[in-house]
């Protein structure tokens, strides 16, 4: 049993001081402020918040950070390098980038993240032998690198609501939804890892396929994610082929509900955040890569207020920084509506930790009972210094950055100390993976 | 006579290998790439940048940051505490926040700040019996955090078009236009010194006056800041008054050209856009304050194409970290206008270094000649991992924080070692200052 004494942590929604956190396997046995520490206890400094969820990654798209700005970068070159590196993994460099990629997250506060995988097969397309190889290759990275993982087992089966799978695309495509299920079916939970299920988009799965998806994700009680609406050129293409938008299309099919994540909805209709929040479907925003790649800003207080529970996503991972997605959310708005105020800092705090974590499957919280993954920040570094009692929830949500991260716990066990990953050096793992995929780009 | 040797340098517009830069007093003597180091070289590893510029700051505002979201925070709550803390500030404690927001800077990887200083006179609004007393507490906090200044002394003469100044608003006025001049015109440069000006806004500064201004910042050949087309109401405001737009004022008022920098620029017409390009006014903007108070996108690209020299600054501070500011000019346009590609890389870096820093009087370049100002940005660390001499400026650019700023030379004499500031903890100096900065408001 691990005992952690924390100086503020934040518990039920507001910053408490002198925070006892008593560890009993991988979960809280008590959470208890204005105590003194027990003279076993590790101290940490600063906030104590519950660990940060990243609810939409993938992972290969850390090789593309600061690759895709040559001229200045057009949408199309970064499509290109995209695919060139989605048909350039085998099983071994996947899980040595993911590996890496995990652990840079779990520097920045990660305990759990969300894989929207569909690398699934050869690079000709054929299975391997070992059909889910590469699902197997991100379980095993995020045991090494320590945080959790939902693996988002993606079906996707055709590359437009006309259009086949082409060149890199082979690799995502299982045919068939039983032949997704099948293959996605196979893969079993552990500890730390749950197998959640994911639909593409509506331009990669019909309509007809999605309930497989959802049936599969229902009968796991697992969670299901799909991309929607991040840009405009998706929805005419959807308004096009089906006479609906993409939420209309998943509403259709009945996929939405509090089980489904949509990621992105930057593009909705008024309708469409009413059905999202009317049937509580959770919402995960990634408002770097909706600014790297020019998506727009979504309506993100309309969604919360329809009734979605918002989290974040470092998604294409231009950045690994959740402090900077949880104030983009509030600050893009702001962009966009020339109005300040619109979401709380507790608001986008729940959605950096406790909701993000729910959308992944994950019971995380400063309560007893629950998983026992948090985080410390700094409070004392250039950024945060000054912050109080009263002022450190803000501090976190607008003036943290990633590098202010000190402590790591995951399941009562500290992966991070002093800003140090306990097993991985980090930057030589990167610097090592990524090296070998330009190799591999030839 | 000290020598630097850089694994990487951004020289002339591009990345070089292996470059040695000599310093001969506070100056590069000599700049040569494809060097061996020489044996008595300090080496700097990662990529070296001619220093960067905050070329817009308020070092009051950093008793704002993470204090101004309450509820969820309005620009009405923003603007109550920002003229609170504008109204509790003596000499003393100005220079005390100063001199921690300035190192605070260091940290950050700023060699060279433009102070837009406008808390002038006593609480009661008469003034100081030294009347240049919050200036000298400027200069004293930028010499001893290790910084170049150059304060731009603000002349600011009413509250509104048809408004006298109110409370705060007293300590910021000198009356007449002579009266501001004669008193700017006492301030004396140094080495590390520039006195500048600037023209708070068209709302607080007659067209009538503005001449004034001018005239003084011509005499010394010395920088004219201004800011303007901020938000909407300002213009509409300025248009009820004048009949013409900030811009058009400004123009017409013939304080346009290249020795003038805007500030900020997001509501401007295509006329303004015009005005501003044509005379080589240069445009400094702040991104991240500018989604902090909700002030809008503007149209960096377009006043790039017509003429105007960009820069950044962080303003309010909400953050202190100049590359999200020089990504943002970036990131922030495509949101805008859902394309990517608006500035290359390289034009983003000219922006934040040797832009900014002519924007502020400042020779600064990585060649022979300028001042030996420069910095040394980690490409080891978890965000910027993977960079090569290729890919390393826009690594700079879209990866890189303040915390990989590992080392700061400036005038050719190391500021800031390992991510440490050589005579300031930066950290404690910042809460102190905070903290007593809450007990003046009482």
């Amino acid at each position: 049993m691990t005992t952690y004494h924390a100086a503020l942590a934040w518990v039920d929604g507001v910053v408490r001081q002198d925070v006892t956190l008593r560890c009993h396997g991988d979960r809280l046995s008590a959470v208890d402020a204005d105590t003194q520490a027990p003279p076993d206890a590790q101290q940490l400094a600063g906030l104590v918040l519950p660990g940060i969820a990243n609810a939409h990654s993938h992972a290969f798209h850390r090789a593309l950070r600061a690759r895709t700005h040559e001229g200045a970068g057009d949408f199309f070159g970064w499509r290109q390098r995209m695919y060139a590196v989605a048909g350039a993994l085998d099983p071994d460099l996947y899980r040595e980038l993911a590996v890496a990629v995990y652990a840079e997250m779990a520097l920045a506060g990660v305990t759990a993240v969300g894989e929207f995988h569909y690398l699934h097969h050869n690079l000709d397309g054929r299975p391997y032998d070992d059909p889910n190889i590469m699902g197997h290759a991100l379980a095993s990275a995020a045991a090494e690198a320590g945080v959790r993982l939902t693996l988002l087992d993606t079906c996707y089966l055709r590359g437009g609501f006309d259009a086949d799978l082409e060149g890199p695309q082979r690799r995502f495509g299982d045919g068939t939804p039983d032949a997704w299920a099948a293959r996605a079916s196979a893969l079993t939970d552990h500890a730390t890892l749950r197998n959640g299920t994911a639909i593409h988009s509506v331009r990669a799965v019909p309509a007809s396929a999605m309930p497989t998806v959802h049936a599969l994700a229902q009968q796991r009680g697992a969670p299901l994610h799909v991309h929607a609406s991040e840009q405009p050129a998706e929805n005419s293409a959807c308004l096009h082929a089906t006479g609906r938008t993409p939420t209309g299309v998943l509403a259709d099919a009945g996929v939405l509900g509090p089980g489904t994540t949509v990621v992105h909805a930057t593009h909705v209709t008024d309708d469409d955040v009413a059905a999202l929040g009317t049937t509580g479907t959770g919402v995960c925003l990634c408002p770097t890569t909706e600014r790297d790649l020019a998506d727009g800003i979504g309506p993100a207080s309309a969604l919360a207020r329809a009734g979605s529970r918002l989290c974040v996503g470092s998604d294409s991972h231009a950045v690994i920084d959740l402090f900077e997605e949880a104030r983009a959310v509030e600050l893009d708005e702001r962009l966009a509506t020339h109005q300040r105020g619109h979401h709380r800092p507790e608001a986008l705090l729940e959605a950096l930790t406790t909701s993000g974590q729910a959308e992944l499957g994950w019971d995380v919280g400063l309560r007893t009972g629950a998983l026992a993954d948090f985080v410390a920040i700094d409070l004392s570094s250039p950024r945060t210094a000054g912050a109080t009692a009263g002022t450190a929830a803000a501090s976190a949500v607008f003036a943290a950055s990633a590098c202010d991260v000190t402590d790591v716990v995951v399941g009562g066990r500290p992966l991070v100390r002093g800003g140090h990953h306990a097993t991985i050096d980090v930057p030589a793992r990167l610097s090592g993976a990524l090296a070998a995929v330009e190799e591999a780009l030839g």
